[in-house]
């Protein structure tokens, strides 16, 4: 950690992130570390917060920073800043790049930019399929997956992507808060095979305003980005309009147009953005080099993942719909089978990964 | 029928309409008559059949045109000819277009160009709700609706249009030949209603060959074309190709990645096509003046269908799917009603136009 990182870290405290007032203030000082040796002087016309003012040249900011730099080692997060060597060369592109990224995980995993993978809180069954299997596909092929653990849409893609390779989450809280709680889990796991980012304080709560200004990060540090599903007017159509600012390609999976939360997606791609049904429609969407590193690479998992099915068990996932889940007494009265038997034949299937069960015993085939 | 509404007739029951040859051959002649008064050494290098020259210069071609209006005259069909006032200007435009068209019902059917909507012949439950809801708001809103009488999209395209105003099918087959067997009440229907054409001659028989050639006139008599639901490499592919060649606004409806049947109409938008799922989409996406005369007109049926429905039959068209056939074992047991009460409700709700019935008693919420 340099002097300039724990400057970097020392203004994101103070403004919680960039701001109109820290681009003017950056543009009147020539290095970070000279906010920190002015005086009060030096800040007139700038139209900052006195009491802001006041906390970097006194040297409070800068104490807070150290404080706030020993409990992040303490929880062994790293410290990514905009004076980092291994700060995403991607993200610092952008209008606004973060001054400084909490990471929780292997800041690895963030060296060639990703895809975002986003959508509906409360999809469908057909979106959750078509969300795990992209994520799976692309993480299986070395490409890692971004997207902001909520629920829904991006919850399927964190968890298809872990299934194959790795995945990045962008919080917009402390990295010490779990939001939503459901997730603290995948979390966990994320932060074990890839990593968890914010741009927000430790203790920092996930307020509403935190998560439009939290999506540019990630389609910042992302090349493409992907919305699933989503309603009209919603906050992935957001992330597709910053993605589009940010340069960034915007795809988007086409769905039935009875559906209003393919609403979103067949919206987007009304206004120019790319169809995709895959992980290929995606590649080939991509710039170079990313579109022939992408088509190049194979899923070693995929190709050996082919665990052999029981007579039986092929011909119950035959009957299961990939894009609906459905409840087993109607499962029984299709097959003919027993709840019990077919119950037992589910719990194989699952552990084989090729059925997914919803809450309320109804089921969904894995695309 | 003039002179050269006679000799139109003659030359295409003796070429069974526009190819190479015919464009050699007319490139040649001034007028179509001429053809006809020529000598058989003024057709050298043409590389034309010299029993067609025979046919051609001996009178038996024009012979058996007088014979075959005198059938057409029967029949009270009309005819078109390349020489008619009435031929309508913009199917004149394209490249090939018919020397004749037969036509049963309204020529006046044909004066404005339509909007053609086409698609898979063994469609989803998805495809023909949207198929019929879309046609049915066209031509609500005077449009006609141009279609290939095809099991299917076809069928669903003209039954919507029928419900609300006219349609226009085109056959690959002559007229007094039904086909397919099961479309032949529909046909009379849009007989009486719209009108339905061909150009191949009485008692032609619907050749596969002759489909793909038909298909041009269908996007030839519309200013715009939707593809509903279609195959990879089907023939509504072919027709949207077509449809671009002769400049017409080609547009597609997306479904879920996971139907092989949207697998065409997202591909098509992949490529350029409009995605749409509305009439005012379609309408939208039409050059001026068609667009803005659609967007004026209101859908007067529409308003006036308003049937007052139960409180029982409210609740029963809730749990009705609008993309997807329900047997009525599955509705009983979502609903809890009993199979008889239900199935009498239906009737009822079948009636006023709000469910639509399947074989096999499964049964569909009208979009």
């Amino acid at each position: 950690m340099t002097d300039a990182d724990l400057c970097w870290l020392a203004l994101n405290l103070v403004f919680y992130g960039p701001s109109a007032g820290t681009r003017r203030l950056l543009a009147r000082f020539r290095t970070v570390a000279d906010v920190f040796r002015a005086a009060p002087a030096d800040f007139e016309g700038l139209r900052i917060d006195p009491a802001a003012v006041e906390s970097l040249v006194s040297g409070r900011a800068l104490g807070l920073a150290g404080r706030e730099l020993e409990k992040v080692g303490r929880k062994a997060y790293t410290l990514l800043t905009l004076a980092s060597p291994d700060y995403p060369g991607y993200l610092r592109e952008i209008f606004d790049p973060p001054f400084v990224l909490y990471c929780e995980g292997d800041p690895e995993a963030l060296r060639n930019p990703a895809v975002a993978v986003v959508g509906a809180r409360r999809p469908t069954p057909y979106g959750r399929a078509v969300a795990e299997k992209l994520a799976g596909d692309l993480a299986g092929r070395g490409c890692v997956v971004a997207s902001g653990l909520a629920a829904g849409i991006d919850a399927c893609a964190h968890r298809g992507a872990l299934r194959k390779g790795r995945t990045v989450a962008v919080l917009g809280s402390g990295l010490d808060v779990p939001y939503p709680w459901e997730n603290r889990g995948l979390h966990r796991e994320i932060a074990a095979r890839g990593a968890v980012l914010t741009e927000y304080a430790l203790g920092t709560a996930p307020l509403a305003e935190h998560f439009p200004v939290r999506n540019r990060i990630i389609s910042g540090l992302s090349i493409g980005l992907v919305v699933v599903e989503a309603a009209r007017k919603s906050g992935s159509l957001i992330t597709a309009q910053l993605a589009l600012t940010q340069d960034r390609e915007v795809m988007a999976v086409p769905g039935n147009v009875t559906s209003e939360l393919s609403a979103g997606p067949n919206g987007l791609i009304r206004e120019g953005a790319r169809p995709v049904a895959s992980w290929e429609d995606v590649a080939e969407a991509l710039p170079s080099p990313w579109r022939e590193n992408l088509l190049a690479r194979r899923d070693e998992k995929e190709e050996n993942s082919g665990a052999s099915l029981s007579r039986d068990e092929s011909r119950l996932l035959e009957a299961l719909p990939v894009d609906a889940a459905l409840p087993i007494d109607e499962l029984a009265e299709r097959t003919g089978g027993s709840v019990s038997s077919l119950l037992a034949l589910l719990l194989g299937l699952e552990l084989k990964g090729a059925v997914i069960q919803h809450p309320g015993k109804e089921f969904q085939r894995r695309l």
